[in-house]
């Protein structure tokens, strides 16, 4: 009885431990600023491919193959940063993100799906199949912004 | 003769534009955001499972998978951050990155490298062998900050 006592008291201790540490990861600052860094990523390797879709850049399918592999890992960074504790930090996050969360997370899930669909057609696909999927990353991107994301 | 020159003319003006492109794309200090902005994810996806390394929390191998996952992508990325141009750019980065760029990117090459043994061993390694290889990925956190970046 007693030993079972002792371990509860532990496995309680090495819980709240867990916890607190799992507590000092989600900071709302801290989290909004792992969820911007993310974006800022999904920019950077964006920007360029985006460029070659609209034929502002010509077309090199090394850069694609390469930017989109990335965008498909860094598409799943971002979501966990807009938790309800970060809704009154400073962000451009518009408050649809918590009120209309449902939508919010469908449009996430778009964004890793169109990303997924892009590196895998980049991987041997033809030019005019790579320009449709990034079309449809663009597409997710922006419809997410222009619903979620205060104009500057 | 004529139509050569113009075929001239005209690769150096697509030329040029791919050159203003790629340099619209390099700004400075875009540059030093985009490689914060890897370095904050690298310490988010790190911070949970250093703190298992060294026993401050309990081992989750499924958070070791998915973040030695995250890890060994993300550590590719703040490198070409490191431009020349960002020379002057207020940052925490030490003038060692551009004098000693060699010993510079042997550090950042070992980012990669433990990162990418740790992801591999991640995928059904023990907890033993995970936590030597995560102990080889702290190391090379460290042994590049420690050369190459100012003290707070």
């Amino acid at each position: 009885m007693k030993i079972k006592v002792i371990l509860t008291a532990i496995s309680l201790i090495v819980g709240a431990s867990y916890v607190s540490a799992a507590l000092a990861q989600a900071k709302p600052e801290q989290l909004v600023k792992q969820r911007k860094a993310a974006m800022v990523l999904i920019g950077k390797y964006w920007g360029p491919i985006g460029r070659m879709e609209s034929g502002k850049s010509p077309y090199k399918a090394e850069t694609v193959t390469r930017n989109a592999g990335y965008l498909a890992v860094l598409s799943k960074l971002p979501w966990d940063g807009f938790a309800e504790s970060t809704k009154d930090v400073k962000s451009r996050a518009l408050p649809e993100v918590f009120s209309d969360a449902d939508k919010f997370k469908e449009a996430a899930d778009k964004l890793m799906k169109t990303t997924a669909a892009l590196a895998k057609v980049a991987d041997g696909g033809s030019e005019a199949e790579v320009k449709e999927a990034l079309g449809a990353v663009g597409k997710s991107c922006g419809g997410c912004h222009k619903n979620f994301r205060a104009k500057k």
